[in-house]
Parts: structure tokens; C-alpha cells; sequence
């Protein structure tokens, strides 16, 4: 078998074997691929597709190039979420001890931010002492103790995807919908889960910008993970405007806690409880969507979501007492700069790329992946869409260190850009915009 | 800039600017573009193609990765001749120095055979001494004192091209007009060359099987070389049957001297006087083609063209004895076997690629880069498309060394597979099927 005739049969618009993607996918670690075939390859795929069959075994083959976690002896039900990544979008932290609380075991494997979006593991981090990089066995035990576990990629996990993910990056095939489907599914199965929720945002802020390439990537997604055996269930929800108040790391897990309390925006908690509830109903722990909806409210209303997040930040080395006092424990940032309205009228829209883009220069996102990040940095609105505002209101505030504070009239620039003022208030939004 | 986005836009069908190309080619030579990046690149540019103005940049990009050498102290027109590969292609030893005879030098770079297709640096490496590897220095030397020079590619000569068309060999990139395009074009100005002219094979033996594609490649061919001011004509000629009677090394060279004794086989005689007559019109050395083709036919006729070729064979190291002697000069191989007409009728067809992989079987090619061959072995062709035969008569010889002996029944099978034998004469044979 030699990569060259399968790189042709793809790019003519032929179909791989089962044996043959693994022969691939195995000679990404003996080398017997280079990654200049592999990127050709990918390019090819980018052009033809691959069909569901072809998709499901490069899935098998990234997830069997490292080693696939085996949580078993963990009663009852292991279901995680994945993101396709927006702005200001912390709903991880406020579903996972959500759906811990109701008994079911969330064993979470995140990413960093990288340009315009965040990162779970970037905003835990902003906890002092939070470690992320936990290895396998303690990974096994904080998932055991604490119904929830929230690390980072580790070397064991999936490493044919570190390869080709850097090399689709380098090579502008990223946009691929049977590799973006492989790429998440093979990290996410190596975790160890029964089932998966996905959250694919759409709109100005999202990865896939077109709902036809959101729908596109739920549908490969859902139908592959069944194919597989492990039940998927996609969401398709808004990333139009930034997702609640907090644009940042530690500014979202301050806001990730105020929801935990039952003080989160109306939009971060429509969208966080959807989420939630799928996985309580994946992990057949609810009978219903109501009933689902109605134990996560539970969760937060007695305190016992909240309590596994003190728990699982514990586990992880954080200080516990950020859950009572968020303004005191994580770090703030030296400068709060207003940013105003610039007319009366009813916020019509906060378009999220920018308000991103404006986060990243206060130094709260990464322009490459190799930039570090302020942890204290960020922008937190005090109005939102919707809301009437007259000509010099604060609409949000802008948290700056004055390593980055240089950048501040660029990022009020771009906040005004991204906001805009009507004279009648916009109609009501729609977060949820499909199930699949 | 970034390779990535170049990458984006040509993968989304846009346009490369001539600075781009210069960025991405340089960049080969610093390792600023690896090579996972050029070959998404090539797939890319497989897929989406490349404007006449987009492939003359990368022709001059490439050029100018390496030398590109002067010969303007060389009095008189310096032309040169590319073929795209066939079997049984010798024209380059017959039309060279013809040319030279008829006062244009021929500053000849050329390759090695691969899989079916034979190379101009094997067969004349069957000449006893005969040295392919010579400087630049010696290069301008010989061609000023011979007229004609025949060494294989340099180090100096577009390293790029190098780099480029070994990742296309293992990326199955390698069918891109324009990319072929550059890689000949690169190569053959990089030679210090006025004009040059194009053998674009078309047939069963050749490397663009169908008309279109060898159109094609001649179209793209000669308007990117008379858009880089370097006059290039092209012909397709007829690759469904080798060319002439003699398929290998030291046959073949045997054959080409044949020829430059005015006892060489029409169809190869009638190849090699029409490229070595457009040579003479693209010199400016002849008024029309009938002239062209007559001086041709005097060199041959008054035995100048053979001493030009005996005055490069010593001037390369080699034997010049070979031209009064060539059956006693080259090696011989150890065994001669008949291969024999199976019925009696007209031979209707002798398929080129069956007979370029029988030579290949018996040693005269390289089934790999890295194969080393058998310059005695070959075929010879007794009888030809045309010929009447008997039941029993040889149509060829088979030449093998104990080496490769074992082959022989395949090969001679392979023969059997490649021969028609009809019950009347096929129409006659056009070699020349158009200009351009």
C-alpha cells in the first residue's frame, strides 16, 4: 500500500477502505506518512469529501492512534459537551457541575482560545492555583470524586489529531467537515464518554459562519457518532452577539459563578440549560426535556452545582474560595475604561467578532498560538442586546493592564463598531435554533 | 504574508500575484514554506489551476532559484528540445547533432528513464567513459567547442524544481499543466537557451495519454515561454507505438548512430527531422521548413552531423570509436531471445506501454528512482507496424543479461499483449498529428 495511490484515488474523487485510512493514520506516528502527504491528502479531502463510512474510520483510527480511556468503573452515566467556540461562551463551566450535581459524570477534555474565541482552559487558569494539566490516573480519580474533571489535551490522547490539526492549521484545509468531524470526535471518545452534546455556534462570532455549514457539521457529526455507537446530539445555537455579559477569562468564571447562584443573564442560562439537559437526558437521568430543565434548576437553586465546582477546583489545586468571593480571589485588572453609547435608542445588536477581536487586544485572547494571555483582562457589558440606552450610557466596561492599555482606543473602536443603536427595540432573540 | 493565507485563496480559486509566487518559491530554498505546506499547495493549484500569468511568475520564480546560465558568448542561436517521455525515444542523440552540424548550439540538460519511459543520461551512459556529470565550466566549454552538450541537471540548475517535483512524485501531483509547465520551462531556460522546442507525446505510451491533455500541456507551453520572451514551438507526435526499432540503452544508442548514417527507420527519422527542422527555423538558420529539412538531410548525408556527435562523445569522456563501431564499442548482452509472431496477417499495432515495461522487466529500466539498469539490455524491433509476417517469424530480439533472465517469459508475454496481428495492412501512420 502506498500513500501516493490513495492520495490520488481521493483526489480523483474516490473512496478510501477502512484498512486503508488506518494505514495512513498509523504512518503519521512511524513517520511512513510525511506530513507532506498527509497535507495533500487533506487538501484532496477538502475538495472531494469523505463519504459517512470513510468519515467513521479515520474517527476509529485518530481515536485508536492514542490511548482511549476506559472510565467504566465509574457508575453511571460519562456524557461531555463540545463547542465549536464563540465569544464569551463559558457554558462549560456552568453545565458541567450543572450535570454533575444531577448525577451525571462530566470528564472534560478542553481546548485553548485562539483568536477571536476563548478557551475553557484559559479562563480556568485565571483561578490561582487551578491546574489543568492533570495526568490520566488523576483525570480518572477528580472525574470519580467530583462527578466532573476539566483538563487539557494530553499526549495520550489522540495523537495523530495534535499532527494533523497543526498541519490542516498551516495549510488552510481546517474547513473540512469530515476532518473537523474526526478531529473533535476522536479527542472527545479517547475521553472515555458514553455520549456526546454538541453545541455548534453559527453567526458573526462562529467558526461555521453559515447555518448550512453548521447544519452540515451537526448532521456528520450526530450521524457518525451513532454510527459508532456513541449517541451525539447537536444544538445549533446563536453566536450573533456575545454570549452573556463577561467577554474574557477571569470575568467569565466570575460570571460562570454568578450563574452557578442563579444570577446569570437570561441568554447565558437559556443557552447553558439546553445544553445541560441534553446531556441529563443522553445519560437517561431525566425522563423528559421538562424534567431535565427542571432538576438543573434544582441543582443550582440548592447550591449543589455550585458545590462541585468548589469541588472539582479543589481536585485541581484552584482556591475553593473564588466560589464566595469571585471579585476577591481572581485577579483584576488595574484599569476599567468605559465604553459609551454614542446615541439614545435600543441596542438593535452586538455583533460577537468584533467585541472578540476587541477582547484580544486588552490582551484576554491569543493572536497566535504561541501568545500568552492576561488573565484579568476583558470587556463586561452592562447592557445588552435589547435594551435602551441613552447617548453616553455605559454599555460595557473595558478591563485592561497596563501592559495592554495602548490598545484601548482600538478596542473601544471596535466595540463601537460592533454595537448598534435603534430607534425601536430589536425583536426578541432566538438562542436555540435547532436540534438534530 | 503567510503561506497559509496564499494557500486559502488559491484553494478558493483565487489569484496568485507575482510577488506572492516569488515569496512562496524563495521560500522553499529557507525552509520559510516547508514542504507540508507546497504540497497542500500543489493540490490546491491541481484542483483550482493557474492563470498564463500566474504560471509565467512561477516559471520565473523557479528560474531563479538557481543559475541561470549565460551562453550569450556563444556565437549563433542556442535552441534546445524537451520530449515529454516515450518508449523507444532517441530523437534528442539523432537531432542534436544534427543541429549542431547545422549551426545551432544545443545546450542539452536532460533526465533519467523511469518506469516505462527511457532517459537520454542512461542510453548515453552506455557509451564507454561517456561522463553525463560535468560543471558549469565545462559545460560552456563543450557546447562552444562541439555545438552540442548533453549533461543531466545540476545542483545549480532551478534547485527548486527539484524540491517541488519530488514532493509532487509522492503526492500525486504531478499531472498540473501548470505545473508542469514551470517545471520544464524553469529547467530548460535555466540552460542559457534562445528558443525551444516541445515533443508533446500523445498515445499509449505516452505521459499525456489523450489529445486534449497533450494539447494542453503545448498550449500552456508555448504561450508562457513566448510570454517570458523565449520562443517555444510545440508538436504532438504519436506515442502509441515506440519509436523506432530498438527499446533500451546501448540499442538504442546503437540505432541513433544508425540514423546519423542515413540508415535510421522512417517513423523516427521522420520525428527526428521534424524537431531538429523546427530547432533550425527557431535559430533563424533556415528560410522555411523545406530548407530546414534539407539541411538536416545534407548533415546526415555528408557525415557532419555523426562527427559532431563523435566530437561530444570524446569531448564527455566517452568513445568516440563508438560511431564507426557500435556494436563492438557498446555492451552487449549475454543472451538474444526471439520474440515470434503468434499468427500470420499484418502487423497492426505494437502497443508502447506493454513494450516499455518488458524493457523495464529485462533491466533496461528503473521500476524505481533508486534502480540501477542494465545498459545492454533492450528490444529490437525486426519488423514493424505495417509489416507482413508469418506465423513463427521474429517480430523482435530480446536483450538479457543472466541477471534479469528470469523475466523473460513475462517480458516476452508482455510483447505478445502489446502486438495486433490483423488479416490486412493498417492505414498508414502519421507521426506528426499538429503544430502549434
Amino acid at each position: 500500500m502506498r500513500a501516493v495511490d490513495l492520495i490520488r484515488r481521493k483526489r480523483d474523487g474516490g473512496e478510501l477502505t477502512a484498512e486503508e485510512i488506518r494505514f495512513l493514520v498509523g504512518g503519521i506516528a512511524t513517520a511512513e506518512v510525511p506530513n507532506y502527504q498527509w497535507s495533500a491528502l487533506t487538501m484532496a479531502i477538502l475538495w472531494r469529501g469523505m463519504t459517512p463510512v470513510e468519515t467513521a474510520a479515520l474517527v476509529d483510527a485518530m481515536l485508536h492512534s492514542g490511548t482511549v480511556i476506559d472510565l467504566s468503573d465509574i457508575p453511571g452515566p460519562k456524557v461531555d459537551k463540545h463547542s465549536t467556540g464563540g465569544v464569551g461562551d463559558k457554558t462549560s463551566l456552568i453545565l458541567a457541575p450543572v450535570a454533575a450535581a444531577c448525577g451525571v459524570t462530566v470528564p472534560m477534555v478542553s481546548g485553548r482560545g485562539l483568536g477571536h474565541t476563548g478557551g475553557t482552559l484559559d479562563k480556568l487558569e485565571s483561578i490561582p492555583g487551578f491546574r489543568i494539566d492533570q495526568d490520566l490516573e488523576a483525570y480518572r480519580r477528580i472525574a470519580r470524586e467530583c462527578g466532573l474533571v476539566l483538563i487539557g489535551q494530553t499526549a495520550e490522547i489522540a495523537p495523530a489529531d495534535r499532527v494533523l490539526y497543526a498541519l490542516r492549521d498551516a495549510t488552510a484545509t481546517v474547513e473540512s467537515i469530515p476532518l473537523i468531524t474526526a478531529s473533535i470526535l476522536s479527542k472527545k471518545l479517547a475521553e472515555g464518554i458514553d455520549a456526546l452534546v454538541l453545541d455548534v455556534k453559527t453567526g458573526d462570532g462562529a467558526f461555521m459562519a453559515t447555518r448550512d455549514d453548521a447544519r452540515a457539521l451537526a448532521e456528520s457529526m450526530t450521524r457518525i457518532g451513532r454510527q459508532l455507537g456513541k449517541p451525539v446530539q447537536a444544538v445549533i445555537t446563536s453566536m450573533d452577539a456575545p454570549l452573556g455579559r463577561a467577554v474574557g477569562n477571569a470575568v467569565e468564571v466570575w460570571e460562570s459563578i454568578e450563574c452557578l447562584k442563579g444570577r446569570g443573564p437570561a441568554d447565558l442560562m437559556e443557552v447553558s440549560l439546553e445544553l445541560a439537559a441534553e446531556m441529563l437526558l443522553l445519560g437517561g437521568v431525566a425522563a423528559n426535556r421538562e424534567d431535565a430543565v427542571g432538576r438543573c434548576l434544582r441543582a443550582i437553586a440548592d447550591g449543589s452545582a455550585l458545590e462541585r465546582f468548589r469541588r472539582v477546583i479543589v481536585a485541581q489545586g484552584g482556591d475553593g474560595r473564588v466560589c464566595d468571593d469571585p471579585l476577591g480571589v481572581l485577579p483584576r485588572a488595574a484599569r476599567v475604561e468605559p465604553f459609551r453609547a454614542a446615541q439614545s435608542g435600543f441596542i438593535a445588536g452586538i455583533r460577537a467578532w468584533p467585541v472578540g477581536q476587541a477582547s484580544m487586544l486588552l490582551g484576554a485572547g491569543r493572536p497566535r498560538v504561541d501568545s500568552t494571555i492576561d488573565p484579568a483582562a476583558g470587556i463586561v457589558f452592562t447592557k445588552t442586546v435589547g435594551d435602551a440606552v441613552r447617548a453616553g450610557d455605559v454599555i460595557a466596561q473595558v478591563h485592561v493592564n497596563s501592559t495592554h492599555a495602548a490598545a484601548v482606543p482600538e478596542a473601544l473602536a471596535m466595540l463601537a463598531d460592533a454595537t448598534t443603536i435603534a430607534a425601536t427595540p430589536p425583536p426578541p432573540r432566538h438562542l436555540i435554533l435547532e436540534r438534530l
